[in-house]
């Protein structure tokens, strides 16, 4: 069994640690602020990293924000960022739509459920998208809604794919849209699957709360864009032109960052405990991922390693 | 492997049939309508079951409707019913909370998502519940919401139940609720947990489209109050105090209605293929469920057997 190396306090460990990468993947909720509060020490360690030569990208599976709306978080949390170091599931999914999938002319439009992140990361991309924030969709079922949905005369048959992601406004008339048009053969897609969201020191329901109920009612699963899907991990490598065995994956959660940075065969990955899971969760019998090393928390890198 | 003995077209055998059984037991979408259209020769055949001395009951699992609004919906369509003869699994969720789980006083309130059909049965047996239809969580999350879910501000501390039906107005705040509800240690149930609902010949999303997404968060699966759950069949065991041995159930799903009856012990189970699943569906090798009998349709009962 894989042992985590725990390297708080270590000054000689953390040296060698940030001596083995060149670039560090960042988890952003849990890792680096939870919710709207940063934690102490986070911009002084970022600062560290940069200093050494090190190459910093957040990587994360919030799909609500695009990244110049994350870039606007950075700012005002007082984290200097460059958007071009921000990625989300949302530009993910919207890569992998515009570059990957390539929908035939005539069948590429995109069933959006989601907020407006994945609306402006798809128009970057000239992705076709409907649903999404559109006030047509944030309403109650109509007779003529069952009808037309059901006989298709409410959908639109460009339609080729469904992408679901966070929706904070998240209804029947949606889910029913989506369901329908995965009955009619659209590809289906996930921004990420994250079960739970983390929000005021709590957690509430994740993404994966939107996509489960279609996966439930057709048996067919999503392609997730986000961490741990390793087609984000392509994503990344293909912007990023990284090195797998020189960079490092650093994230609070077993299931999503550490699972990613293992799959994805990355030189190392990081775990800290300010979010989601313990010590306790990687050292049990089943544990989904075990990290090669663990802090308390980021900071800890900074502390030691002056 | 069991085999399923066709019916249809042939007399002495559905003879034969009628008179193995006192009761059946019959679902209602699927077998003697879809959305609001009634299959034809379906009142003639309740009428011929009933001249035998046969007792009919309408099990369903469509937790939207109280008994008596399902009652209106018979009479509708020119089916003779009594109020007593339908078992919903609304009905049921509210005898499983009345006389079964009886939460303690003072923690012994129900938060309900799902429509006015499981508020009207919890209200007949005295079960104290908010949300439902209430307008105040018909709503977009707020800023003092997410906070108020969170640290639990927002939260009655009476609720010690959460029931999920199919909720037709289901939205962000109301999962965010029972999410929080639940990792506070509610106890969790479902009307049933049916993952597409029939209507206007078509499919939507079902009460497992509900009550999936809180699973998935929780890591905690409801006790389901509808078909397939045993729960139920002891339910209405308990009122009609039926012989299980002659008894058989009626129905078009082999998840639900065929599930149910050979885990019941019933004497018998009778598919029709005039809703979701087809002789292909239980003839594969990794069938959920294998009826004893099967028709085209439940009118086949009548044309032979007069």
């Amino acid at each position: 069994m894989a042992q985590a190396k725990y390297l708080t306090g270590d000054a000689a460990a953390i040296n060698a640690f940030i001596d083995q990468f060149d670039v560090f993947l960042i988890d952003c909720d849990g890792v680096l602020w939870t919710g709207d509060h940063l934690f102490e020490g986070i911009v002084e360690t970022l600062e560290l990293l940069r200093s050494r030569g090190k190459k910093t990208v957040f990587v994360t599976n919030n799909s609500t924000k695009s990244r110049p709306d994350y870039q606007k978080k950075f700012t005002a949390l007082g984290i200097p960022s460059d958007v071009e170091e921000i990625f989300g599931s949302a530009y993910s999914a919207a890569i992998y739509l515009s570059r990957i999938l390539k929908l035939p002319a005539g069948k590429n439009k995109v069933f959006v459920i989601g907020e407006a992140g994945i609306e402006s990361e798809l128009r970057t991309e000239n992705v076709p998208f409907i649903g999404g924030t559109d006030p047509n969709f944030r309403r109650d079922m109509t007779p003529e809604d069952w009808q037309g949905i059901a006989d298709g005369s409410h959908l639109d048959p460009e339609v080729g794919c469904v992408l679901a992601g966070l929706d904070f406004h998240i209804n029947y008339l949606k889910l029913s849209h989506a369901h329908q048009y995965l009955r009619r053969g659209a590809v289906f897609l996930a921004t990420n699957v994250d079960a739970t969201f983390p929000m005021n020191h709590s957690f509430f329901p994740g993404a994966g709360s939107i996509s489960i109920p279609l996966t439930n009612a057709t048996g067919t699963k999503p392609v997730a864009l986000g961490k741990p899907s390793q087609a984000m991990m392509d994503a990344i490598e293909g912007k990023f032109r990284l090195d797998r065995g020189r960079t490092c994956m650093i994230g609070d959660r077993l299931d999503t960052d550490i699972k990613f940075g293992i799959e994805g065969k990355l030189g190392g990955t990081l775990a800290v405990l300010t979010g989601v899971n313990k010590k306790t969760d990687w050292e049990a019998k089943d544990a989904i991922a075990v990290p090669a090393f663990y802090v308390d928390k980021l900071s800890d890198l900074h502390g030691a390693a002056q």
